[in-house]
């Protein structure tokens, strides 16, 4: 493995788990070439022709599956932090004795704590996806055998789709399914709303084995997932605790300051003429950007301005915009309450997208660039506009990078972010881990004060005059830095030790994750 | 061009329009090999970062797809007898002077005489797909410049899929669609209700063209079609005349013979023990299949037997079923009628299918074989149980073989024919073209009797003892060349010049069409 420089000046392995790699070279600077990922031909003389896949257990459907060691085997994350089949997963392959596996999970939890043991054991080789809390600190500290892989969700279906990663079988876990292994995430008791995340995995892995805790009789619908795609059905008692896969509710934050912030990004869209009749916008799920919904509704209320579609990950907030006539529909990536459930299962406007639709890069288009505004967050935001998602300022690989990659292609990408937490500068000279170059985000958005980035001069003259306080970034640095106590200390890592990489979402690699040293 | 005998007994060439072909071998009996078409990977950067995808016309979108001499361009048939953008889009080629076009359709229909100039003229230089009346008529003279290819609703996705054909550039008539290329068949003046035929194109395409007459602000949802698969996105006047598009109401037989065949079905499938709670079953859309439906109706509702589904192509008929609560879902490949239109458009249980989750045979299953019972039509039946849906007695080829091929993998086939049609028996020593073997096809129904297919020694079981005119195959035909004043002339066909082929649902091909000589 060879350190090189990147376009972005990062530096970042020519290999990674001994596969060579592609350094960032730009945004929209790199342009694939070659086929997607090539898929045998199968034939209906090899499966059941009355259409019944269901097998006795997991264990048999990943035996019947050909399981080995040094698999691809992949899951999603829609169950959240209650999923328990995917503990159970690796439950079975240590049983079975398999060494060696690559988890391709579109994202993890804390709840998959209970796998380290099988990290440090060697049934799992390494992680290609988010390592969020436990499994991030333990990556970081050097322990896990592999090179970790950071994706966005686009990143994740075009490696895929690519046929960067192999997928050797796929585990979806289905609130929902037939026998013929058709199935969805609106109904079931373990209801998460759509399984999206898992639509690359069933068309693309060699083997798609679907789980679920309802079967019902053929046809399955909606069919989020096609059975046409799936090898093998298998019915188990329960695949997670329902009250930690959706959120009963879901809060607004109570914070002055972060209620503040929310305040400005909804007068911000509203005086730069974002919002206007027919227009979309994009927030995430936490309690500023659910803020932020709710202002931006107050204002859309008092203009009458609609919106022509919102994207989710949806909440209740979302859900009333739908049902107050706000906006014609919701695109929706994944519900994350209660009632984002009960909108996809009854409302034909909410409707489950996925990350081919949304996000995925190499594709002809996709919808993330047709947003008008998205509102997203970071842990690090630099004078040059690049921002970090995954990594804290000590270090350590904490979060996954979700969608987030993928929106900051929306006309306007808006980071809503607190300008320093627990005392550590949130804006700073230069980020920890580079995950969105400067170049795509247009306005921060902190309590103390608005920037734009300098390239978005269409946004600077349509904000002059407002009231809002619009600051440059270095402006926004010195006074945070002030009250933090001057510049923030770098973190302690051993820069010639990658214990993961970040992806960008045309597959280069952005830059690279060190080793902690404590 | 050399002929040889397949599995079936039938004379093929072993090259169709200079490719090498391989011979049916039996059913089940072929297992592909080999990996699906190579599909080049695409990137947002070649695309309008805005989703707008909108060119001025069909012309200018064709030249941006580099249209040239010998492509392959493909159209669906959703839009049936009243189809006009075909006829458009052959007038642009021809205008564009460009010549020797494989011309790929799902289906053609008498509209498209139209097009007889242009196969004359060299614009196109064959057809593959269905030729129905006149173009099938040019084709059987021995006109056509190459060999037509007929393939079922699912050897067409098959043979896309498995990059057997090659669409260039994929025309899809989108009766509502958006700037990013989403589309569906359910709303706008020229509603279809849906254009799952068009899903292979969209998918496999090297260029895809939405062509739409009711362009509406993104997102247009459903999104039967993907913008996600859609480089072009066109604007016109009008698709076609929407009286011929979809019938105002589809009429059931009033003919007493008919009538006959249709109760019988309706019998044998309640005496059969087939039709009980949770059953499942395919009708085609003739005046018989449609009287069919209304009798087997009274029987479920006198028994109070509720089907999980009924398969369109739908009908009032069947959205009835559907509203009165005698089927959960109505899962449909085409819409026939207003009714069907407007049933699919309200109704989340009347769901839009496409050839992949139906019929497609190199898939991991299929619904067809799924399906309890399939009642289906024929040209001609011979002894051995093989069936003929596209030529008549004559030589002549005069239809396509929709969906049919694919259906005969139903658990119980019933093909409710007439005995003779015109004083020539449909009931012969031999089929002229051999669509359907006879192990696939397991009773025949006529109204001077029912021949059941002597493999399935269950249904001979099963039928013991019942009123019903059960009957032997060759007692048929027996009874019925009497009554046509004997033996039936064989067509005069020139043995030597194929002027199609028809292929197997497993792209294998199953038998040739010759010359008419007259």
């Amino acid at each position: 493995m060879k350190m090189i420089k990147n376009a972005a000046g990062r530096l970042v392995p020519d290999k990674i788990n001994g596969e060579k790699q592609i350094p960032f070279a730009g945004v929209n600077k790199y342009r694939p070439s070659g086929y997607k990922a090539k898929l045998p031909v199968r034939s209906c003389v090899d499966y059941p022709m009355d259409g019944n896949k269901v097998v006795k257990s997991l264990k048999d459907a990943l035996i019947k599956s050909g399981i080995k060691d040094g698999m691809t085997i992949s899951t999603h994350h829609h169950l959240r932090n209650g999923d328990v089949l995917t503990n159970t997963l690796f439950d079975t392959l240590k049983e079975l004795g398999v060494k060696n596996i690559r988890w391709f999970p579109s994202a993890s939890f804390p709840c998959h704590q209970h796998l380290i043991k099988y990290l440090e054991d060697g049934t799992i080789h390494h992680i290609e996806g988010s390592m969020n809390g436990p499994l991030g600190k333990f990556t970081s500290m050097g322990k896990m055998k592999g090179v970790g892989v950071l994706r966005s969700h686009g990143g994740r279906y075009q490696s895929v789709q690519d046929g960067e990663v192999h997928i050797d079988i796929a585990v979806i876990a289905s609130p929902t399914a037939d026998p013929f292994g058709n199935a969805n995430g609106v109904t079931g008791k373990s209801a998460c709303g759509l399984i999206g995340f898992a639509l690359a995995d069933s068309e693309y892995a060699d083997k798609v084995i679907v789980v679920t805790d309802n079967l019902v009789p053929f046809p399955c619908l909606p069919w989020q997932i096609q059975g046409n795609n799936v090898d093998f059905v298998v019915e188990v008692a329960s695949l997670g605790d329902p009250s930690k896969i959706v959120s009963g509710t879901t809060e607004v934050t109570k914070s002055p300051d972060r209620l503040l912030i929310a305040e400005y990004v909804a007068q911000f869209i509203d005086e730069a003429g974002i919002m206007k009749e027919g227009f979309s916008f994009q927030a995430g799920s936490g309690g500023t950007n659910l803020a932020f919904v709710l202002y931006l509704k107050e204002r859309m209320k008092a203009k009458g301005v609609k919106a022509r579609f919102v994207r989710g990950g949806s909440t209740k907030y979302l859900v009333e915009l739908l049902e107050e006539g706000l906006t014609d529909y919701i695109l929706d990536g994944q519900t994350f309450d209660l009632e984002g459930v009960r909108s996809m299962r009854e409302n034909p406007n909410h409707v489950n997208t996925s990350p081919f639709t949304s996000y995925n890069f190499h594709g002809k288009g996709n919808f993330a660039s047709i947003i008008d505004t998205a509102v997203l967050g970071a842990t690090e935001v630099d004078i040059n506009f690049n921002a970090n998602v995954v990594s804290h300022s000590d270090g350590y690989l904490l979060h996954g990078i979700g969608g987030w990659q993928n929106c900051l292609y929306s006309k306007c990408t808006i980071l809503a972010i607190p300008s320093f937490r627990d005392r550590i500068p949130v804006i700073v000279d230069e980020v920890t881990t580079l995950c969105g170059p400067g170049e795509l985000i247009d306005v921060i958005i902190t309590e103390r004060g608005i920037a734009i980035n300098p390239l978005r001069k269409d946004l600077i003259k349509a904000m002059k005059g407002s009231l809002l306080p619009i600051k440059t970034i270095t402006q926004l640095r010195d006074e945070v830095f002030a009250i933090c106590g001057g510049v923030p200390m770098k973190p302690k890592t051993d820069r010639k030790q990658v214990v993961a990489v970040v992806k960008w979402v045309d597959g280069t690699i952005l830059d690279s994750v060190f080793k902690v040293v404590t």
